[in-house]
């Protein structure tokens, strides 16, 4: 007899990390299985902005809501995390400045300041003078910038991690180097999966593979409506603290870490399954970079990496119980923000499967055509 | 429609880069298909020995003659792959010893000697002074060893790419980064494959995918009898070449490479797909490969790594047409050996596309079961 | 003219970067000169233990008062400098077990604690069965531990990092690649210091070289009774904390660090400038370290790195003003425990410049002879 | 007493690894000393060109036959260290292309190519078309390029350490992390070395240090004119050759490797000694390289490094006895061309240690000013 467990969440990135953080939190037998290693893709890629109102467009109401429900999380979870894991996820909440280069982009930003105000959120317009006066490393030829100033950042591979080993410390099992090869199903209830080191039963699977949810998902003739879009990044390192707070143009942002570093990103690549880093991904994102911040053009470089993010067809998450199979939850699909919505997802999914009221308009499986998020 | 290939290989690894190459040099259209990168498993890990005769026990008589054909092969294809890639396979033609540590294995070695010389192979007993003076820095608390002259090495990385990128600059086509999912067929003829980057289709498929061969061929409910071991490996660094031909023990192997280099290895781990090194794995390793070269403790550490070796529960290749498909072919199960059989295996499976003749003996897909090479 | 500074010091490793930390906060002046980049030798090498008690040796009075003074720093500078540099340093307390592997060890680990509690400090005794339950990875076989609460750890490279950058955010200026050649004197005042990219005047120089001190204070004729003692480790990973406290034997150290990182050493090579890992090096330190904890035969390998600690003939720190040039201070041979005593001698030095009142038996500079401490 | 040698070579790069290989093929006792590893600086950070004819500017008489002479070396050298190391230093005789951007520089480049026929050099005029023949990967916007069929290139970092694991195994001694101090000195005789790990005593000894050579030759009051001239360069990954011979233009060269690896360099930032790949640095690389091979946009990055070349305020080479001491050599100074120039370099060195004659034009140490060579 296989073993069993409450829960088994098949892919240990951000996603699937938090939910099992939550679950295991609250005492559930829970079983992570990762095919690389923790965070080994896109978690570990990502910039960690936690940009609910800078990275959100107008209309995406209960996403905006979601993020913001997220966001809110990150203070009490940097202290929890540290404390299970010993891990500090490097939380700054210094804000996100929308830098406009022209005039253009400057009445743009005017008009979304004013409607994030409407909206009850923080938004402060600054003068290029302002701007200066702040963040004197950014450049004297800016139209000036919209002032988010509860938007933040974190590590994202030290979230992660954090995630996946607090997890364990309360309980979970966590299997890496395991390939999820099939869901096992009993009519219209799936009751474990197979796998590269044998079957595991459980009373709820949760799929948070991100952009290779299809490969479980979808196998087979259907075709789920995700794809992968690659981000390119690469990363610098100072001696002193060029600035303070993130910095976001149309075509890069520039993201400041402990200790001098500065993660630059990214590209955007849709449909290619390719980790590499190409010469022509990189020279935009450096000449976009120096031309907002001069002087990171005498920075060290460091290294440069990619990423693959999850974006579905509807460019929503595709979050809660699938809607033709009991048992079995989705939660991928968070393009850009997984950083951000990982700890609200990881709560939701863990509501869920307690079968506890989550607001349903952050439930969107059922957004999804049966073509789409097919078995 | 999709793009039609001759042949697609699937795995670039060392098997799967020799097929490719083998075709491309006869002029076939060649599709190399890899779901991460050129070598990026256990064809890199490999210490790249040639052991026809060291590694091959009496009775594996096919197995014997195929390795023989297939080291044989080794001088002139070291030239053909300079030429085409760039890359210097690193042969080296010094021999293997097996080494002796006590009494009894002194007389076991000294009756395979026997029966390898009875067989019209070269093997020479050497006694512990004069192994002393053929290589200073052996122990000499030995027994003596079975010197080997015509058993050698590569450097296994050089080779994989080599082969990889020889195919490429003969016209073969490669993506990296690529998963195939599933086969293509119609009834019993297999036409293509069904890839995270699309439908490709072709005349003839390859399963060349090591120790993940069983994704491809025994997907959902069958089993094929393959599976990986886990090998652990290490490499230090020496300013002055230890010794001249590789050692070959019952606990470890030790591989001098150029430039100082020396790989030693192998634990043996069955069953499992983590690819983690551990210490309790490295620790017999050191422990053995310094009690028969005393001065490797002075040696610089270098790093450690392992491989998983696709093994069979027949225990030889899987070599040849799919027994139930037609334009299917395996060509995997090398466990230790898929170094030194990769230019055979190439050659043999490049014929059986052609229509070749192949000696009938080396082609063993029809010795595996039905249930262990299913669909 | 050349630039002028109040303070020059000469090396950024974890000494010299908590004196600029201190003098810069304190408002002087400061340049910081290293040869290669902060913390790129001993100080990133160490294992972070903050071991006062279970480090120093009875006997070691003002070092031991030296070590008690810094350990308590230890608290509040975390939270400094998390705040100037983002960096968190890892501060764990959560104590320090002394091992004892037989009787006799227990005898005079016994003993020790009871010397160590006439001396108005926590030690506790810790039989096998308490060890088993407060520690369930240590293994069965040992005979107690000496339980010292108040040690604790951090991370070293954090530390030093967090020392250097939090020094530039409050005001100094540090060039790294850049190599002291000599210093520049007017009779017996030392008034700067000539390097590979010109002089620099300062009112005092401060040389905390480690191992490298040397170099600049011993050029030419004369010898400092100063050598280094090189140190290999290894660490591992685990995804389950297999422990809270650090372990600390007789034959090695096993340090837990945040994400189930485990770092053991070391090894003791004196007078050698080799940083290698040896492999003979790091036998032994595998077979202690699965002794005690046999369950890390199974944790990830890491990676193996060295470390050059300052020693002096004397066995204590160097510390304090030349005892012959006005304007020069020395900060060195610090050992085994520069990481505990970097912010001491961080303050130490910083009062020593101002002129204030420092415990006299904490100025060892004096105990070094004419010949020791040449120019 | 110290060890004594025939000859101590200070420095183990290409230059000083090449001069220790031709003394100990010669049957001399060599030590080579190394402050860090071999071939740890400039050495392995070149891209190789064997650029005799495309690096040197006309009027460059001497420096051009001595090119020419070590250029014609390499066929040899590549089969004897090969032999001795088993390193391939990856010789290509494909030719370099000065490529012409516009009409201004097809002129210069057609008057050079006049001037280097007139000297009897292989030197032939490509025009676009032909080069889009030849080199269908370069841009079709170029204004044609002068082909230098007999310039070449190597793998530098394997050319240096085959130099020194040569050396070693012809009966040298090396010793690295060997920081020489100082020299000894009987009078106008020099006799030996200081170190961090003792003296040593020698016949002869060479200054090999590359633009460390003032550290040892210019120590205390004198400045010897040689300063460092920083290069970055990065390189990429393609899976097909894009180019075959070396492409040589006003703004960077790109050199085509073994097993589809570019080089693209280099920058010049005289007066350096910093180690540090800017952003600054690479962006005007990456836009120039990609308008020579457009193609190269989409290849993958891989790496990015420094190195720092050694340059002389009078742009030759600093080559021979040193005009004070005897028993002091230099070779050093080689600037852009120490990979080029380091074969001859061995052999004039060696031969100048055994009283053989050399042409006298090749030996420069004449031509530097007391002030510029003083000890």
């Amino acid at each position: 007899m296989n073993k069993h467990y409450e829960t088994i969440v098949v892919g240990a990135g951000v996603i699937g990390s938090s939910i099992a953080y939550h679950l295991a939190k609250r005492g559930h037998s829970v079983l992570l299985l990762e095919r690389g290693t923790i965070a080994c893709k896109a978690s570990s890629a990502a910039a960690g902005m936690l940009g609910a109102q800078s990275e959100l467009k107008e209309g995406d109401d209960s996403l905006f809501q979601l993020a913001k429900a997220s966001r809110a999380m990150f203070p009490a979870l940097s202290q929890e995390l540290k404390q299970y894991s010993g891990i500090d996820i490097g939380l700054q909440q210094k804000g996100i400045y929308k830098i406009a280069a022209n005039e253009g982009e400057r009445e743009e930003l005017l008009a979304y300041g004013e409607a994030q105000r409407n909206l009850g959120e923080e938004a402060r317009w600054i003068e290029p003078e302002e701007l200066q006066r702040k963040e004197p490393a950014v450049s004297s030829q800016l139209s000036g910038a919209l002032f988010l100033p509860n938007d933040g950042q974190v590590s994202a591979p030290d979230l992660s991690k954090a995630f996946a080993l607090s997890a364990v410390e309360l309980g979970a099992e966590i299997f890496e180097y395991t390939d999820v090869r099939g869901l096992i199903k009993e009519g219209q209830q799936v009751t474990g999966v197979k796998t590269n080191r044998g079957d595991f039963d459980a009373d709820h699977v949760v799929v948070a593979c991100g952009a290779w949810s299809e490969d479980l998902l979808g196998k087979q003739d259907s075709v789920l409506d995700m794809y992968p879009v690659k981000g390119e990044c690469f990363s610098v390192k100072t001696r002193r603290r060029l600035i303070q707070g993130t910095l976001f143009s149309k075509g890069c942002y520039i993201v400041p870490k402990a200790g001098g570093r500065l993660v630059i990103g990214a590209t955007e690549k849709p449909g290619t399954f390719e980790e590499t880093v190409t010469v022509g991904g990189l020279f935009p994102l450096i000449k976009e970079a120096t031309q907002i911040v001069p002087e990171l053009a005498l920075a060290e470089w460091e290294t440069a990496w990619t990423g693959l993010r999850p974006q579905t067809e509807a460019a929503i998450p595709c979050l809660g119980p699938h809607p033709e199979y009991s048992g079995l939850f989705i939660a991928s699909g968070h393009y850009r923000n997984g950083i951000l919505l990982s700890p609200i997802t990881g709560k939701v999914i863990a509501d869920l499967i307690e079968g506890k009221q989550v607001p349903h308009e952050w439930i969107t499986t059922g957004n999804f055509s049966h073509r789409g998020v097919n078995l």
